[in-house]
């Protein structure tokens, strides 16, 4: 048994390198957190923030667009009633597919369907040295690498990190390329101007075909409004860019509960669910039937120093009554997982990651976002928490999907084998069935403390950062066609000479 | 606003002394995962391995009580048929009522009301200067204070570790008196012989006096099965004892899924349920009404060394499914918390027992053990994370206790009250609702990494080190009357000089 058991190990750390877990299907029940009747007060409230109270579009084009469709406008001010509200958001699809340039490999979102995507937007790394220092474009490409070859990651990422050493006006080029060069998941695009959502789309174009990414979605990007109640115009810019072109936007406000929103969950979801459903309808009104996320990203704050929190139980609250709206919406939906407010890979990050994660597992998000290397409430990513986070995101992909009822018979054959005190690790059955039946994680040390303190006695940073380094080593490239590579090359290369280094 | 939340948080502080939360009331709903018609193939395999395999109980007194009642009897093989054991197990309660030695501090256990507990019998801690070393009754002290201080442990505990100080014949005298003398809150008896339950509960008497205590609930205890299918004469004489007295048990078999079970979710469910089915039917022979619980906890092994593993995503769907049956059966449950195998209070230690947890407050166990500390798949005690565990029950309290809906109202006065663009922190309902709205953990660090790196940069676990100074230098015992505590000291020098130091 220990021999076949370290056999099959090593064989399914080699076959990391090719393997590629589908979009998890759940096999959980949802959890309808409220009652109808409550789901329906929050409804109610929702709509009549935007019918009474209104929320700003600033961005002329914006305000033009929903004059034209007939809702009251008052500068940049929006009111819009709950009837074109719901006629707006009926056209957004329930689920959708994201393209891969590896067949067999696309990804569908929404309804029971649920990606797993990396971090997003830290400036800092903690790196294998232990060392936290300024992101580089090096780390991003080892990040790519990393989301690459992790089972559970259903997508590429998008700012992985932040290249702190490539000016601002070239960042996204080079991400871009990154992604589209190292990974063949499907991407996220730029969204910090129009220019560079056109770019991006322009890059995804180059591999995909530029007639192919104009009507199939390719990515999906990342909205976020500025809470309360506020879309600006470099978001909304970059929603008519990719809404035209039928690319998925997440429409999910980052919020400081208790600062961005009114101190109570249900109220804060009120808000938050208004702000959301605005953004989807908006997309609608660029492109009827775009693919439009729903959801939102709640951290709630200290209330000392103002600082956010994660892993905290309103986040959960929040996180499930918007799952339950996100169904009765019809409407695929995002939320973050893996989150710390930690600086270090200590327990702290792991309580608040696992938590956190377990609640977005909970709540049926379809999309969820910061699932590995999550550290200072997103300021920070880390080697070795991305290496233990994707090893949690595989159990959760399990846990997700759900018992198996048909172990059932066979294994009441297995309990008529033994006798009553005898044990089963030797039976035809458990021979059969282990690997299978029970995820064995390689980064959680189960070993006896003696066992543990004979090979090193390290901890699970340490595992972590080893490990980071060993599957950085076995990446391999999944080669882009030397046309398309060379393409995107010269592409990058000549708008990085035509755009300045400084930020116009 | 700063200044509030520093007096509130100091007040939180204080009030802990004093503070002691009731059992949590679910307001979550319970999540049933699998079908009325699944659900019911686990019960019909169940009652197949009751009718047709057999269970064995290794104590003739027990065949004789079995006999006595019309099971088919084999030596120490009974054969349970489903009707027996449905009518046996329908005289167990539903929900029960231990009784503290403080007025209105009482817990109730069961359907929709779950207390928290404290680990379980390790002989080894992680102790203060981070030093792992033999557990001794100084340090069973100091975890009773801790738990004593702790709001969101509901009881006193049992073997909060082993001390090894003391001879194994006398451990459950001193782990008793301390259990009764420094925590005013329900406490587990010994189960270890016939002699040490009696004597438990001959001390419980000494507290709330013999004759309350012969039918009025006051602990609960332990009975773990041997999986598979054994029931030990050491356990059933516990049993005997505390049944006779309307002591609740708890039936739950503490097993290695793929090791004492067959390798299968399932099919380990099947045999579980079947062990602690029996194990409530047959309390209800010796007493019938009296509070039995059913459960289990599961680890995991891993494939290599047979060590066991938390939180797994195997365990959380056993959980799950364990506590789907439970409510079918009317019975309170019990399963166990905040586990982890990691040898350190590392990364592996904060997702292991936060997944754990939080699968086991989704599977809506009733008695949930081994919620704080645990370490080392139960073989050591840390106070760092008996702290941090504290911390995170206090949150996956606010999390099971569910929604509020009415703070929608008000909150949405607060939205009025507001421009898109601004924000909150100002408003009277945000100063107002604050502190009630968002749990503010005082272990988890929510700083910029300046800040904290300001304060000393340090860990999680040098934080719980700390907590667990400050909350033992704050302890004040809830004193027992002098003559009381005299009859205590009393029975336990007499019993002890009665008794020899080396197990008969």
């Amino acid at each position: 048994m220990a021999r076949r058991g370290r056999d099959a190990r090593r064989q399914a750390r080699e076959d990391r390198r090719v393997r590629w877990l589908p979009e998890l299907t759940r096999g959980l029940p949802f959890l309808d957190v409220v009652s109808d009747e409550e789901l329906d007060r929050v409804h109610d409230a929702s709509c009549r923030i935007l019918e009474e109270v209104g929320i700003d579009f600033r961005d002329d084009e914006s305000i033009a667009m929903w004059k034209a469709a007939g809702a009251k406008v008052d500068g940049y001010r929006v009111y819009i009633d709950r009837q074109q509200l719901m006629e707006l958001i009926s056209t957004a699809p329930e689920t959708y597919t994201m393209h891969s340039r590896t067949a067999g490999h696309d990804i569908t979102i929404g309804r029971n369907k649920t990606a797993f995507v990396p971090a997003y937007g830290a400036p800092f790394v903690l790196d294998m040295d232990n060392k936290r220092r300024n992101a580089t474009l090096e780390d991003f490409d080892n990040f790519a690498k990393i989301a690459q070859l992790e089972p559970s990651m259903h997508m590429a990422g998008g700012v992985l990190v932040e290249p702190m050493d490539i000016p601002v006006p070239h960042r996204h080029l080079e991400m871009t390329k990154s992604l589209l060069q190292l990974s063949d998941k499907p991407l996220m695009g730029s969204v910090t101007s129009r220019e560079r959502a056109e770019q991006s789309l322009h890059m995804m174009g180059i591999v995909h075909g530029q007639e192919f990414v104009r009507d199939n979605c390719v990515s999906t990007s990342l909205a976020n409004a500025n809470s309360p109640l506020v879309w600006d115009q470099t978001m909304l810019d970059a929603v008519k860019v990719y809404g035209a072109s039928n690319q998925a936007m997440l429409f999910s406000p980052f919020v400081l509960g208790g600062a961005s929103t009114p101190a109570s969950t249900v109220g804060a979801v009120a808000q938050l669910s208004a702000e959301a459903l605005a953004g989807v309808a908006f997309m609608q009104l660029v492109r009827p039937g775009s693919p439009s996320v729903y959801g939102q990203w709640t951290a709630t704050v200290a209330m000392n120093s103002g600082a956010p929190l994660a892993g905290t139980p309103e986040i959960d609250h929040i996180n499930m009554l918007m799952g339950q709206l996100a169904r009765r919406y019809k409407l695929p939906w995002r939320c973050s997982g893996g989150c710390s407010s930690s600086k270090l890979v200590d327990a702290q990050a792991g309580y608040e990651s696992a938590r956190n994660m377990y609640g977005v597992l909970m709540a049926g998000a379809n999309f969820v976002l910061s699932t590995t290397g999550y550290l200072e409430s997103a300021l920070c990513q880390s080697y070795a928490k991305a290496m233990l986070d994707g090893e949690q995101m595989r159990m959760m992909y399990k846990l997700g999907g759900g018992l198996q009822m048909d172990e059932l018979d066979p294994a009441m054959e297995a309990v008529r084998e033994i006798e009553p005190g005898d044990h089963y690790l030797g039976t035809d059955h458990t021979l059969a069935n282990f690997e299978s039946a029970f995820f064995m994680p390689e980064l959680m040390d189960g070993d006896s403390y003696e066992q543990w303190n004979a090979t090193g006695g390290v901890d699970a940073n340490s595992r972590g950062i080893a490990m980071a380094q060993k599957v950085l080593a076995e990446y391999e490239e999944p080669k882009l066609p030397d046309h398309t590579l060379a393409e995107l090359e010269d592409y990058v290369g000549r708008t990085r000479a035509e755009t300045s280094e400084f930020v116009s």
